[in-house]
């Protein structure tokens, strides 16, 4: 019998990893929302890796749920260049699930410096990272071991989700969010079929993964994945940004995965879709909506009735075990790709 | 005789563009500069495409000279989810040299209903984005024909950073400024080498393309113009980024580009090309250091003595050049890349 990888083990994790985050924080990230009520204008986040695909659903969940305008810092301002900005206004939140990283920690204890709320999002905290903030959001992943993050990536996004709630005062939301693991477990459950399906994608070159809207983190963090764990080329990109240019490389063939959830974005995704189908494209499909699917080579399906905002914690799944199989099928350890670290240290 | 290219002509025509801009805007941008004093905190920018990479640079330039924090517009928020953030403290700039995109006019608008400052960066002052701000910086860069654009992108750039100097009423960057056209054609007359050259990579199936810094926004725009135009798959990375993960992709002979001027992340940048030497890569590299120039398959050499927050005008354009002169070797039509259109209309 095949030995399980550890990667496999910590995919599998996540629904519980998510419920022990929820049963443990609601009441604090409450607390903290209320203490900082009317503190600041806009949100500033610094992040790299897949902390920062968790930054890209920050930006929409806060813009369309608390009105929030947030920006992705730019760390090496604050380290190489020595000149960071003024920050008045800011909320500053460092996410880094070993909170090791020094640019990430240097944006944050400058925008303590100057006097800003500051909030920590981290696997540990006794880390670097959660002493520099004022404020810690523990994201309660339990020890991650293999280098590609995974548990740490939905954890970190289920903490951005119970703020965004939490300062909304939004207690529909915070019901929805109670749901989550249980759609998170079905959709392992349902996908168990892709895991053969993937040597199909055994010889693929490159790919290019799409998603807009909420989902556009997901894309991100998917190619992210396909990257780390096979060396494929995937480039993430939102649907608008590849009819800007991008869509000219698409000829027969040419793989595109696409985060297709029924959503506010859905006509639009699914228009691309249709003129990828039309190009010629080979299209992997992540959706739950039948007839998106019945367009794929590969249809990846979700549960129906997915709260829209609650979709990237969901979506990304499909993505995380497709990225598996295919290293698998390669030949790859998935636990330990070549040229990574756990902890990634940059200035 | 080869028929010379709609775009070789706009490649070469942009140090005169550039010094158009330079000669028209630089009164007026100074007093617009004037009126704006403490009316914000952040600027916030909404861009597509080769627009977007312009952004970038004003990340690091208004950051570095300005202290002004800037944050990347989300459109589809005030879109498609009709969910607009509240915009308090922000400057909002659009920058579309068509002005025609739907989505970038929209946040715009959306900035002046709140009472914000809105400027338009623009190469058309009758388009419905300069309608809707309520100032215009136009950028002069001529009726641009071929689909992939080169010399709205250095004008739009030359734009922000004469803006950025006279908002700090920098005279010694205003004079820097005044050099930059002359930078401009000395690059362009070096590298028509580089236009045979570029037939070793007839064949290259995909390649990643770093800078850090300013020049995080060159490696944005060469890797779209390589896309554009050659249909080669090339992702755009910072070095940290690079090093959290897609590192992992790097094998015997994958060809990587690195935007590599001696600067302030000269450290960090030719680290990784030591790196990525050590595993193999093809390396292409963009930079004034002979040493540097050294370790490249394809050397692409820039004059000396740029100053750095003007490198991004002068590296973007062994980029354009290497692009142009890939796709005549692949056979393909610089001029019309198929499956784009020079108005992208996104909502």
């Amino acid at each position: 019998m095949e030995k399980v990888s550890v990667l496999e083990q910590e995919i599998n994790e996540q629904p519980e990893a998510v419920r022990r985050l929820l049963d443990q924080e609601i009441g604090p990230v409450q607390q903290l929302a209320a203490s900082l009520q009317d503190r600041f204008d806009y949100v500033l986040i610094a992040a790299r890796g897949t902390s920062d695909n968790a930054a890209r659903y920050a930006q929409y969940t806060f813009g369309a749920y608390n009105r929030l305008q947030v920006a992705l810092a730019t760390p090496s301002l604050f380290t190489l260049y020595e000149r960071p900005p003024l920050l008045t206004g800011a909320l500053v939140i460092g996410i880094s699930q070993s909170g090791q990283s020094p640019d990430i920690g240097a944006v944050v204890a400058e925008g303590r410096r100057q006097g800003r709320p500051t909030i920590a999002i981290t696997n540990d905290r006794a880390s670097p990272l959660a002493q520099a903030a004022e404020y810690v959001i523990p994201i309660h992943a339990g020890p991650e071991r293999a280098i590609a993050a995974t548990k740490t990536y939905t954890t970190s996004l289920a903490a951005l989700a119970l703020f965004s709630a939490a300062l909304a005062g939004d207690q529909e939301r915070l019901a929805q969010l109670q749901r989550l693991p249980e759609l998170m477990q079905q959709t392992l459950a349902d996908l168990t079929p892709v895991m053969t399906r993937a040597e199909r994608y055994r010889y693929m070159g490159h790919c290019a993964v799409i998603g807009r809207g909420y989902n556009f983190a997901t894309a991100f963090e998917i190619a992210l994945k396909i990257k780390e764990l096979t060396r494929i080329v995937a480039e993430p990109y939102s649907s608008a940004d590849f009819r800007h240019g991008p869509i000219a490389m698409v000829g027969q063939g040419f793989p595109v995965l696409v985060v297709a959830p029924r959503d506010t974005v859905s006509d639009d995704i699914h228009g691309l879709v249709a003129d990828l189908k039309g190009l010629g494209a080979e299209l992997l499909l992540i959706s739950e909506d039948e007839a998106v699917l019945g367009q794929a080579q590969l249809p990846l399906s979700l549960p129906p009735n997915i709260p829209e905002w609650l979709t990237p914690l969901v979506a990304v799944l499909p993505g995380q075990l497709f990225s598996l199989a295919l290293a698998q099928a390669k030949g790859l350890n998935p636990d330990q790709p070549a040229g990574l670290k756990k902890v990634t240290e940059t200035l």
